[in-house]
């Protein structure tokens, strides 16, 4: 089934697919084995845009970089996983900054353009020896392959999530690149996960952070895995110009161009976000249709994408529409039961409210690894599209500890 | 550990404890082979209030006890399990209201004095030829023993849940009973589940709403095992005067008496929903305080009560306190991240908002059936007590068909 529509040239490379940017994965040691060091690094200064954790208890990266953000320029991001450096107090904040400041300083740049995240565990210190010892590889190993940096962000994740594609803006060929990491407290709440994301276009700085909200809002802002939203959400976005196209500076044609082919790359990253969610063996797009308006679309997506009893039931293949009608209406959208319609792969199993058709075929499309849920709210014009995942024993047996 | 303080006595007999209730439970054929038919009558015609879901989507027996409730009068209710009748369109109403009328008609009353009640799956037509065969043996069978009644409303519980106390008002002995069916679609969010309360006091109309509003907003409203609000909940009280004590009807002392007698009613079995919850093993006490306000204490607890993580890192026995402050930091409520202490079991694992004791301790607490969380947001004095359960594998099985 097609999730979006694939009106990009898609291409290899992830963050380093557009011109100008250099990455580098290493392990530092946080970690036992794997890597967990990342960096990025822009040839030259680019403009810059970021989006966070909407959470009130925000981890110390997360406020460094709404510190810096405000400058609008960045060319270096440096990240690690394995510890997700929240919950450190004064201390924390302290090794973020030290953290920027190793790699402004093996890098020969401004401190002030270094951008900094971390991913992991909650409440340890970060092991600053180790950042202090990697840094210098991670440097040295830069380079034009992204895989490595995809790599080192990672935390549970089972795959690496990289994207680019594509696209031309008055003449020229430009291209957006990201990475991104995900796994778990994934909910659609501003920002949710790690992304990075490239560009070689030239953005004025206002433009580009309009165009990375509207690219958030269509993709990490539509995903949920547990409904816990994280400490650490950070999405960024690095734009170096490197292509050589006119800046884009106003809202016409070509941005509304470059801001679909920049929610393109952040929708294929967000999808893979769901398609590896802990324990996930499923990814449901769904459809909300006719609500009274896009927010109580979004509203009822989500009370269905992160209720239990909807993913259990997405687990078990079984097409109980009466645990999704219970989660529209307790969502808080405006409700008329007797209006409500659901599809599951097409087929109408609810209309006006009440049982419709053969639950038959709708089980065996649940039997899917991805499948498509539509629920027609029979009100208005407000639609929402989301992903989800399902909630299976996978899910409880990682969070329980077994794993971690 | 001493969740609620026992100031009553407790009694035997759950519903027909209190003076002139009778009750019974019998197998009418919606079910294979459990009691699926539940009847409560009392003698006389009885003050009665009632609370009811908030879902938007109602199931029709709500929207029918919604009508007969603005009495403020009934004298029987009858109950099925195994079939919600919800979802069922303009059918599901004729059935709920003939459904109450075979009940009058069986017993000799008034068919706007009988209360109607269901709960099991949704959207399936209920089987009336069930209901009309098992009427009379329900009618037959009526007696001082509440223990049928109480199986016949079961679901997917593993144990009747009943209780029942005494309290002293003005010099005259009065009862209070009260049964209830948990098991899932468990959500503090207004009269959740299905429970019924019976006393022998008498009461005037509006204290009696006064009374249970109070008491359900520290028992029902308090617990969550998934989140998920049902179509159906319901709480009904009916209070007949059997007692003989004059009635309640000024907000003094004695009705003070007489509502904290009613929560602890209302918190047992509240507790015991929570403790039968779908696949639970735990049943942990949440105490919010130092928030600004109660309301924000609630948003905390909820935020705490329903996220993933925590309910597997509850299964897990893991003090994974980062859990707890990133649930408590989306809730809403105000935080100062900087301010927030928490203890598990009465050992302390964050001051100041970061690590703090040995986690040892709070780890070893985790592995036993019942323990408190207490979390301090240091910004107030705002409190809530809720109790929530843990989400496993057992959880995951039964909802996704493994078992229904």
């Amino acid at each position: 089934m097609v999730i979006q529509a694939e009106q990009f040239q898609k291409v290899e490379g992830g963050i380093t697919a557009p011109r100008g940017f250099r990455a580098a994965g290493v392990h530092c040691g946080i970690k036992a084995a794997k890597p967990d060091l990342a960096l990025l690094v822009s040839d030259t200064l680019a403009t810059a845009a970021g989006m966070f954790t909407t959470n009130a208890v925000r981890a110390a990266p997360v406020i460094v970089c709404q510190e810096k953000i405000q400058l609008g320029a960045a060319q270096a991001i440096v990240v690690n996983s394995g510890n997700a450096n929240a919950c450190t107090g004064a201390q924390g904040l302290a090794d973020a900054r030290e953290m920027a400041a190793l790699a402004a300083a093996a890098l020969g740049i401004a401190e002030e353009f270094v951008l900094v995240a971390s991913t992991g565990i909650i409440g340890a210190p970060l092991p600053m020896d180790s950042i202090r010892r990697g840094m210098p590889a991670a440097v040295r190993t830069l380079g034009r392959d992204g895989a490595a940096s995809a790599q080192a962000i990672l935390t549970t994740d089972a795959f690496a999530k990289t994207a680019a594609v594509q696209v031309d803006i008055d003449g020229t060929a430009v291209t957006i690149g990201g990475m991104a990491k995900g796994a778990g407290m994934i909910h659609p709440q501003m920002a949710t996960t790690l992304c990075f994301l490239t560009t070689d276009a030239a953005v004025s700085p206002g433009l580009l952070r309009t165009a990375l909200r509207a690219a958030v809002d269509r993709s990490f802002n539509c995903i949920s895995v547990d409904g816990d939203t994280s400490t650490n959400d950070t999405v960024l976005l690095l734009a170096n110009g490197a292509a050589g196209q006119p800046v884009l500076a106003d809202d016409g044609a070509d941005f509304a161009r470059f801001t679909t082919a920049l929610t393109d790359v952040a929708a294929s990253l967000a999808q893979m976000v769901v398609r590896d969610g802990e324990g996930a063996s499923k990814l449901v797009t769904v459809r909300v249709q006719g609500a009274r308006s896009r927010s109580d679309a979004k509203a009822a997506a989500a009370a269905v994408m992160t209720s239990p009893l909807v993913k259990t039931a997405v687990y078990g293949a079984e097409p109980n529409w009466g645990r999704v009608l219970a989660a529209v209406g307790r969502s808080g959208a405006a409700v008329r039961e007797d209006r409500i319609a659901v599809w599951i792969g097409g087929h109408q199993v609810v209309a006006g409210g009440t049982a419709a058709g053969d639950p038959g075929p709708a089980a065996a499309t649940m039997r899917a690894a991805e499948y498509e849920l539509v629920i027609d709210l029979g009100l208005g014009d407000g639609t929402f599209t989301g992903w989800m995942s399902d909630l299976n024993e996978a899910y409880v047996k990682i969070n329980a500890g077994y794993m971690t």
